[in-house]
């Protein structure tokens, strides 16, 4: 399991209460990676005593985050023991998403399971920011209550945006497909603490918690085409925090105006706007890609020439992007994932033929399997990789 | 100062001996940052007793890395003591360097400053690498004899090479414009223990390690176009230890072949073959760049054209790169430094242009202080960083 991002100085010599904290993590994290598991099997795999096992499950029980499910299913003889496993109801996390056409929000539980969520479409183009705002929050209204009738507890809630975000200051500082600029956010929702963070790097996160590679490149496309860099399973920032800008990455210099002011970005010829209007078609704003694929599914040719430009200019972006930060994999992710049947031949055809100094191998390129659910489910997983990391942190458990 | 990686494994309880190592370290980098000092401001600055820096320093001066320099030219009163500075003599660094058109390599004592170096000018692309490197060692041979008659005692080297690298492997895996493929270097030279990197990242390494910016985009270019990406102060070498190639970045995705069998690669544009192409010039192998900046200097509107478009190359590369990585800085080092005067106007206008999502100054784009010194300068510094980082380790002060 990948590790968070430390601090430099919990690096220094552990308190008595900070050892503590690390064993719960240690132990919590033995039975999220192999529940149902012994109080025994948790101490072989952690390396502590099975007495401090016990003391700590205590503590872990407690705090509603283990549960025991009754004698382990082992067959080794000698062994027996109640077997541990995350619990299923208690402690939760609160995803929240705005897109360009659509709400989302979902609630999951200590295992990662969706165990509440509601998904509409909307265009939230024309709309302020505070009316987009309150409509998610009913939408996160009921998708919390069903996950209360269920036992769960969301502790924490984290949104989704595609745009630029300043996570320290709970800001979105630029989304130009939502009109956002400059927005600061508040700092709860529906009394949960809200966190903000990057459409594609909470997709990019998703993956990497399912067991995904560690050293990635992972687009997300909508209206906007954004990318999450993964470096050894930690999101890669840049110096302020902006890094991942794929969608202005420049593939034909000379080509079409931006709206960023610049010519010839990615956007302008994979963006979802660009790829209708070489489509030639006319779509409600709510749910264009599932429409876009309908489309080239039918086989309309114009449709299908479309998506095979937008692929080659991804894929020229992207060879770009290898060829500077040498990942082991890149990822379709986002909506754009459902167009992977047509997108994926001009991007694997670029990439061969563009990356060329090092070995790449068509594998690398893949489909994201969570696609267009990923960002949302990734914001939900925040509060929940939290609280595996860090069972001890007193601010987690409530309210 | 920045620190170097350290492997997982020295976070666990340190060792007596481990912590004696720390200390020596602590001490030493004291020194080496604000030299002269007294042991009584040493201890001050470290946190360490008195006593204790007192007994770090005699081993430290053992080892022929510390020097006495008589009393400190202390302004405060009470504080007597013999000031501590690094000694110009004992332990070195060796730098090698392999070119196109030159050979070189230098020594540095501990406080980085170059105390003996020699640089040729020979076309390296028609021979074979051992030739190559034969004549390197005798170049490193009289560069080692005339530290040592300073008094200086190199005990590494580090060969800065224009390609790709396995420093693990201390091999070559690509140097396209040398010719060199899977070049597996001998572990030692002149008995020294032999390492070898890329010369674009020892570039940036160089330019860190006196002062620079901790997020970089470090350009390096002379025959072929290499990039460093330094990130917090550390080098970024992607998943296989390929990043960087910026010279295979896609620029006019249906521009002229390149070598590397794609299409408009940056190389085609700003590369040394193509600007003297453009530039309608025939020179010598020898120190082509010097050559272009003279004509250059003269005015000649071809080859001041030729410089134009690479620039504009360049910053059209470069903003995809800014755009994807978000560094706090972009450098332009090696030869192309010397050409720094027409190739940045139109990497400042390409990148002023074409970073348009977030904040961009001109002033992030700079050329390095060092040009074409850095890699070599670098080279050497490797081994002086290793010996300031770790002044304990057995091996760093033999033979």
């Amino acid at each position: 399991m990948p590790s968070v991002d430390r601090h430099p100085d919990e690096r220094g010599p552990a308190s008595q209460q900070g050892m503590r904290r690390q064993n719960l993590a240690l132990v919590l994290g033995a039975v999220a990676a192999r529940a149902p598991l012994s109080r025994a099997d948790a101490a072989a795999v952690t390396g502590l005593t099975r007495a401090a096992v016990s003391s700590l499950v205590v503590e872990l029980m407690r705090d509603g985050l283990v549960v025991e499910l009754g004698p382990a299913p082992s067959g080794r003889v000698g062994r027996p023991g109640n077997a541990l496993s995350l619990s299923p109801t208690g402690p939760a996390g609160l995803g929240l998403e705005v897109g360009v056409g659509q709400l989302a929000a979902c609630v999951v539980d200590l295992s990662g399971e969706v165990r509440a969520q509601a998904r509409i479409a909307v265009d939230n183009r024309e709309r302020p920011a505070a009316a987009v705002l309150a409509e998610l929050t009913g939408l996160a209204e009921g998708v919390v209550a069903e996950a209360r009738r269920s036992g769960l507890r969301p502790v924490g809630a984290t949104l989704a945006v595609p745009g630029l975000v300043d996570d320290g200051a709970n800001t979105v500082v630029r989304a130009p497909n939502l009109g956002w600029s400059e927005l600061r956010l508040p700092g709860t929702l529906l009394g949960l603490p809200l966190g903000v963070q990057n459409e594609a790097n909470l997709g990019a996160l998703a993956e990497l918690w399912r067991g995904g590679a560690l050293d990635v490149v992972h687009v997300s496309a909508e209206a906007g085409i954004g990318a999450a860099l993964l470096v050894g399973g930690r999101l890669f920032r840049g110096a302020r925090g902006f890094a991942g800008e794929l969608g202005h990455v420049p593939v034909h210099p000379d080509g079409p105006a931006c709206a960023c002011g610049s010519h010839g970005c990615l956007e302008q010829y994979a963006g979802e706007r660009a790829v209708l209007a070489a489509a030639g078609l006319d779509l409600p704003p709510a749910d264009r890609i599932a429409a876009l694929a309908r489309h080239a599914a039918a086989g309309e040719p114009r449709v299908l020439a479309a998506l095979e430009q937008a692929g080659t200019a991804l894929g020229t972006a992207l060879a770009g992007a290898v060829n500077l930060v040498d990942p082991a994999a890149v990822v379709l992710g986002g909506a754009y994932a459902e167009l992977g049947d047509w997108l994926l031949p001009g991007m694997r055809r670029e990439l061969a033929a563009r990356v060329r100094v090092r070995p790449w191998s068509d594998e690398a390129l893949s489909v994201s399997a969570l696609g267009r659910r990923g960002p949302l489910l990734g914001a939900a997983l925040v509060t929940i990789r939290r609280i595996l990391e860090d069972p001890g942190a007193p601010a987690l458990l409530g309210p």
